[in-house]
């Protein structure tokens, strides 16, 4: 969620009902201290932070998070072990997100408090086991013992109730809150993402770090270097710094990156955060009678 | 799920209260014949035939299915608006596979009673968008009016509730069927699926036909052979004739293609199809009770 959870968004979702989160992979840390801040004083609610844990100056962030008294860190991008018994040492909630089994075990003998599996259907950076939300699910709940949040595909009530009756105990959504007035997302980029139909994402980049985003210039350029057989060093050129921000904050949509999940064929409105989570609670509501019924 | 399901896993899943199927895709004219007819001695109970379009002999294929009585046809891998209308004409009930909204739309014009939506996740020949079954099953209920069977990554009861609150009208199993006694794939097969874990599986040969199949000899020569830039030409040659009955059903681990789903790491018993039908029944009874309890 880089480029589109600031502290508005994040204060919206938790003042809608949800656990709001903020994306400090995209943020300088005095940037993060004044995304907590305003976050605070616009909510009374719970929310949090999402950490990825390869950032740079990751000592910063971890000291300004505990600084700032955020109660709830999700982990991200690396190894929980180092990071953990630190912020649990500060009273802070970690729940931590994976996308294969062996790394939830790992993440859970880390200590963390709960876990995000997250699909292949996930926007943004993703698992090299290519493993679906569908599968993921059970196959994580039947491994560990803390509470699993699923994550990948999740942007309606049809689908949060899908997701608990594979036996998650809540969902993490993306993409449907990237795609909300709230987020910090260009216009131009929500646009191109509330009117694109299924199959237009792709995970790519999967010599470096896969990520899905939708298949734009900039995706051709990576499609035609790859199939010339350009090595890793060619392709992290091509790719550069800043293109996420160039495509999803200043919404250049030919050389930008376009990150979002799978489930942005199912979008094409831009609401407020409010009407999603409502929505979503009503629509699972009636799919739970709905079931009952069959 | 050629290779797979001959007539004693179609009667065995009728006989148990699914609709089994034959796989046509596997047999020469005569003895997908020889099947049909030992079907029906097996079962009384309504069982289908599964055509790949794209089948050489497929006038052959059609006469006899017409010819022997079968009242069930799910067609796949190719257009339907060829034989769907002579299938009808023969009284015949027609169910495309699909993995996108585009041929979705253009089975139902060409007229066929239902549909069954393939995610990414689901083993065998597979499409192009990489649209997984959590996402794809609401886009493809939003757009048509004929029902809509959910297959990829269905292989236990919370996953039949899963697809079913998703919007599906039922549910089509492979994986999990494919590891049956009932089964005729070669026991080596069953046992490599069976010990595999999450990410065992891959989507590959992507320049011919996509194809899910578990990482093994053969697939890491595909794999040196495309990071070495090889041609479509090169990798058919590779690939050759036959690969998928050397592996599926004649048990070669190394050299041949073992088609299967990503459910395949839910997936440690081979046991009869009849105990795979009450669990899953049992257990999608017990995640209504459990959703309807939270």
């Amino acid at each position: 969620m880089i480029w589109v959870s600031g502290w508005r968004l994040a204060s919206a979702v938790s003042n809608a009902g949800g656990l709001g989160l903020i994306g400090a992979g995209s943020m300088y840390p005095e940037t993060l201290r004044e995304h907590i801040q305003k976050c605070k004083a616009a909510t009374g609610k719970p929310f949090g932070v999402n950490v990825p844990l390869l950032y740079p100056e990751i000592d910063k962030i971890m000291a300004i998070i505990v600084d700032e008294g955020v109660k709830i860190v999700f982990t991200s991008a690396g190894n929980p072990t180092t990071w953990t018994t630190f912020l649990k040492g500060n009273g802070i909630t970690v729940v931590h997100v994976v996308s294969n089994v062996k790394f939830a075990l790992k993440a859970e003998e880390a200590g963390v408090d709960a876990l995000v599996t997250e699909g292949f259907e996930a926007g943004g950076h993703n698992g090299r086991e290519e493993t679906t939300t569908m599968v993921l699910i059970p196959l994580i709940k039947g491994a560990v013992k803390i509470p699993v949040i699923a994550a990948g595909g999740i942007a309606s009530g049809r689908s949060m109730l899908a997701a608990i009756a594979l036996g998650a105990d809540g969902v993490q959504v993306g993409t449907r809150f990237a795609l909300t007035h709230e987020s910090s997302a260009h216009q131009k980029y929500k646009e191109a993402c509330i009117t694109s139909t299924d199959g237009a994402t792709v995970l790519t980049l999967k010599q470096l770090t896969p990520v899905r985003l939708i298949k734009n210039k900039f995706y051709e350029e990576v499609k035609a270097l790859e199939e010339q057989n350009g090595s890793k060093e060619q392709l992290e050129q091509l790719l550069g710094k800043g293109r996420a921000k160039l495509g999803i904050f200043e919404g250049d949509l030919d050389e930008g990156e376009l990150e979002i999940g799978q489930a942005t064929a199912q979008i094409r409105h831009i609401v407020y955060t409010k009407e999603v989570i409502e929505e979503m609670v009503k629509e699972y509501n009636e799919s739970v009678q709905k079931i009952q019924s069959i």
